[in-house]
């Protein structure tokens, strides 16, 4: 069904936009995905918008075009506005060509298959939804099978974070759940722990990570817990020749994952 | 020289409050930097702020009590003041505990000394602050001399660069240049150029590289021109095994320096 809104004050307008907001995101299990690329990305993942707002000046655009088709087969919205009111929507002056509305959906940790991968990444008290989003989309790259949110992290459907994800919010599994409950699942199973930290001597090169390897990184202030470093199978750090002695979250857990996957690659021989 | 500033209508406040805009901080010639950590980590390199702002409540708090002493001793102001305008110096309600007012500084090309370290990172028509600030922590984290900035970068002194760098736009040298000088000034001297790109099937973990390595890191959404991939050394790419075929440019480039690092680190048998 394609439609027209033209009204800044369309109950509908009002409605999308309050999803820039947490609280009406969980109210109505919905979040916004914004830009073209992002939009393909999760087409190509399997997943539609349930909504699909674009301007009436791109809607000659091949890719614009085709997706409001796809949107439209699947039973969902494709909804014609203006510049001026994807901007309302995306709170920027430049709003992106198409926005997209989508169904939040976390996997419960019980739903998990994790010898689907051979990376998975835990993230603890994470605080800065684009860290989040660039966590996603570095799982994506090394082939992980998702992330699973541990404690009070910054929501994954913020905006910023699906910006950053560059839709591998689509394609990464992304659980929440609590710590007790996270090991209780990890240890009915196999899967190796493994924490970075600056509390340990331990070059990040020096073990042999076996698979599922489950890379822990903590909050961007306090790292982790101390409790939950004692709980990991191993713990290791990253050389730091600087002053600073720290690494950004998202940037440390890349590098880590890096070198997991460099392993597994030296392992199969396909390096 | 220690002073008290209550009115939010102060022209020192006025005036400090529009370094959070580029213009404001060219024609001052100054920029801002907040919370205690990163001006610790700002003195340990050896810089102490023109100005001190810090909250009347914190005063007795013995590292900020030591920076006003230490700016004082130098000749700097120290201004005590409220939280409430602390928060409209920072543009947020919950303000740092103080902050600083340095002189901007960019060394010129021309007195880099490439041979001062092993690794020095290079990023054109870089957009993001936040990225341009992770890639100099990363900077400093692998022993970089510092962060060449090509074309039309971001600006590495604003308010989210500086914080997302955590004190290491103190200890990285930064230039701005344009590629054509660059590329003069590289080609008069040791160094070899390493490219990140997509359009190579070479390995990053393939080659050997050597020192002074220079990683060029190119536009988040564009990558680098292919005249400028075309005038590298190397180009080389990290393994993506997902859909999205990207990095965020801030993990590309630390990925990227740690590989160097790592070799390094293996030649000199302290690995």
């Amino acid at each position: 069904m394609l439609r027209d809104i033209s009204g800044f004050s369309n109950p509908l307008v009002k409605r999308v936009r309050s999803l820039r907001d947490r609280k009406h995101r969980r109210r109505e299990g919905l979040f916004l995905a914004e830009g073209l690329r992002i939009l393909i990305e999760a087409e190509e993942a399997g997943t539609l918008p349930e909504m699909l707002f674009f301007a009436d000046v791109s809607e000659g655009h091949p890719q614009v075009a085709r997706l409001i088709a796809a949107v439209e087969a699947a039973g969902g919205e494709a909804i014609r506005t203006s510049v001026d009111i994807l901007a309302k929507l995306s709170g920027k002056d430049n709003p992106q060509t198409v926005i997209g509305v989508y169904p939040e959906r976390l996997t419960p940790l019980a739903q998990i298959d994790r010898t689907a991968a051979d990376i998975w990444i835990v993230a603890q008290s994470l605080r800065d939804p684009g860290n989040l989003g660039t966590i996603l989309r570095t799982g994506d790259a090394v082939g992980a099978g998702g992330l699973i949110l541990v404690d009070d992290c910054t929501d994954p459907f913020a905006v910023e974070a699906v910006r950053a994800s560059m839709g591998a919010l689509f394609t990464q599994a992304v659980a929440a759940t609590r710590w007790s409950d996270f090991v209780a699942w990890l240890r009915a199973g196999p899967g190796q722990l493994v924490g970075t930290s600056l509390r340990t001597e331990t070059d990040y090169q020096a073990p042999r990570y076996v698979s599922p390897t489950f890379i822990l990184v903590g909050n961007e202030a306090q790292g982790l817990p101390a409790a939950y470093e004692d709980a990991c199978d191993l713990l290791v750090r990253m050389p730091m020749l600087g002053k600073a002695d720290s690494l950004n979250a998202a940037v440390a857990t890349a590098v880590m994952a890096y070198e997991v996957l460099n392993q597994r690659r030296a392992t199969k021989g396909s390096g």
